[in-house]
């Protein structure tokens, strides 16, 4: 007696259940070391030494009631400056506290803003590839997803195709860089110019179309790429950010929701994601880690074990024949597949591999290989793919 | 640009913020030590210290990827067990661990809840008065609320208002006892009339109409209260449990739901509130947290604290004339006001007393004095208490 809604979405997310069955099955059968699964986006590097110590010396040393106790809605005063000071540091944001609420990781924030936003009706235009979940987040609040298709092989967003979509009930628009497929971080000239679009196209529409940035990998980037700060080329921002990646604290479900001065109705627009983060049942995000995060706050993300990783992959996989854009960011590859998707997902699965298809993210044709997995894992994994290259090359 | 519910919301919660406001204000020029603050039900006792010894081996001894990572959106299975073997110890509840799901407080169960079984349009039941974030969670999901008038002054609930107001569209009712505001703890009997009615309207309808429960308090009784276990009165039972209260953990947004075999669609009903943690963006209870309940499972409440505030409180206010239940759980009073609610709640200003009006819980009439507060803030306060008895009493 599950309502409606929550009976399609079990049975569309049922592709990705099946696979993590069949990863178990698998691991029965060929043993656990000879299962190669890339399906999931899990950190495989442990927390930096320095949260653990915070956990440690936050606990020893807070005030029994403030450690576990509620706090405002959008979290400690000190612990949003910590952000805003780290922030104004490195990116000189120009925050304060105020324009920080902390939240229960970027799925949390993500989910507070749309609440905070959109009406019953309004779109909300993605970009494909893209992470899936954005279907049901914006479900939630009852706006209507609007899926610009990809551009391979750079898979930039299609600025053009989103400026044709905006029209008169568009809310927001989403970005995730660096991306969670693709790997792709977005550069200054594609910021600019869509900062630039989404102005006019605001004032046309007489009030903000708002940009909300999913932006969990913030920090993992390599070959020295940076992913800019978004506040320099648009002023209606949300930025949306998780310490999962950075800190690999996925399970502890804890990040923030940052929203400059100059976004349009900005202190408005911060009260009500505080008052939606309150009402959507988050509370607060939890208060302990909160505590510990302004502890950590610029500790170091130790990206060179995921860098490897990639070098390795791509390296190899490209060599082997396969096509896929060089990421600069996150921990993904996006393989085109030699055959339909479905078909190499199977064959790749009959060499123990495991791989998430692009359908998943709007984007057919494509697997995803989440590269936070161990070094080791990825050599043994190597002989596997070169007999799936072998087997799939041939026939395109 | 805000969205137009978040507009109605804001508004309507300013009531509350005012007074906080007004907390903040009276407390810079009377000094904090002289204004009496009873509108928040924030426990005063702070969390046992076996949490946060659970915290330092937990954190020591547990595999850094395991400690923070991410698990089953339902949480981690040890976790789970613990807690059903618990429940299975104190009420014979005959859960294993897929009866139960962590989730973020019982706010963010609550969320889950009425997010797996809600469509469009369904009615859920609650009890006036009530916690006044129920209209939120359930508009949330679309739902509508209906509320059953209060039944002044035993407090219980109105089952046969309730058997009437059940139709074609209700899809849940919900309950909370001990209850927030008024401490009534609803007995065998009124749960047994309760589940009999469910059972002969289930059957009217053709399919179930769930019961949810939501017991933060379940452990804060008074006088050898009992607070009965749900699953022996009716099957279709949907229980939400927070450690907040019982653990004083409320900032850090813990606790579970609880869904036993016998419920109809049981397994279907755990597979979607698993998949509504995930999609509403929760995506699981905080990881850290689930493992110190998991050593905390059974460390008793300390009640006592609060069992002295109320006698006290309790004891001073109806000697001085003021009507009020003797709460047996939660710890709040539910005053009668003996003037209009809005012109006590001023007077008590005046006095600098800080309490909550009924009508936050749709029982207008009626002021809420939390008393988790220190025993000496009371103490301090009665002089206060008796200046207002005597503005108002005499003017009833």
């Amino acid at each position: 007696m599950i309502s409606e809604k929550m009976k399609n979405i079990m049975q569309s997310g049922s592709a990705i259940r099946a696979m993590f069955e069949e990863g178990k099955k698998l691991a029965e059968i060929y043993g656990k070391e000879n299962v190669f699964d890339f399906s999931l986006g899990n950190p495989s590097v442990p927390a930096p030494k320095a949260v653990n110590e915070a956990i440690s010396s936050v606990t020893a040393n807070t005030d029994e009631l403030r450690l576990h106790g509620y706090m405002l809605n959008s979290g400690f005063e000190s612990t949003r400056q910590a952000i805003a000071d780290s922030l104004n540091k490195k990116y000189g944001a120009g925050f304060g506290y105020k324009n920080i609420i902390m939240t229960v990781g970027a799925a949390g924030g993500l989910n507070v803003a749309l609440k905070s936003i959109v009406n019953e009706g309004d779109e909300v235009i993605v970009f494909a590839p893209y992470f899936g979940e954005y279907n049901n987040y914006i479900s939630n609040v009852g706006g209507k997803i609007i899926v610009i298709p990809p551009a391979p092989p750079h898979f930039l967003p299609d600025l053009d195709a989103m400026e044709k979509a905006i029209g008169k009930k568009t809310k927001a628009v989403i970005i995730n860089s660096p991306n969670n497929p693709t790997g792709v971080v977005y550069g200054e000239n594609t910021l600019e110019k869509l900062g630039n679009i989404l102005k006019k196209q605001s004032i046309k529409k007489g009030e903000a179309i708002y940009l909300i940035s999913d932006e969990p990998y913030r920090e993992l980037v390599y070959d020295g790429a940076k992913a800019p700060f978004l506040t320099k080329y648009y002023s209606n921002v949300i930025i949306g950010y998780s310490y999962s990646k950075s800190l690999s604290l996925p399970g502890e479900r804890i990040g923030y929701l940052a929203i400059p001065d100059e976004a349009e109705d900005s202190e408005n627009l911060l009260s009500a994601c505080s008052v939606a983060t309150r009402i959507l049942g988050f509370v607060n995000a939890p208060s302990l880690q909160q505590l510990v995060i302004e502890k950590c706050v610029d500790t170091a993300t130790d990206v060179s074990v995921y860098d490897e990783n990639r070098r390795l992959l791509y390296g190899a996989l490209t060599e082997l024949g396969f096509e896929c854009i060089k990421p600069q960011g996150a921990f993904y590859l996006f393989v085109k597949s030699p055959i339909a998707e479905e078909e190499f997902i199977a064959a790749a699965k009959r060499h123990n591999i495991l791989v998430v298809g692009g359908k998943s993210f709007a984007c057919e044709g494509y697997v995803r290989i989440a590269y936070c997995v161990s070094y080791d894992m990825i050599k043994k994994s190597l002989s596997a793919f070169k007999k799936l290259a072998e087997e799939t090359l041939s026939k395109k």
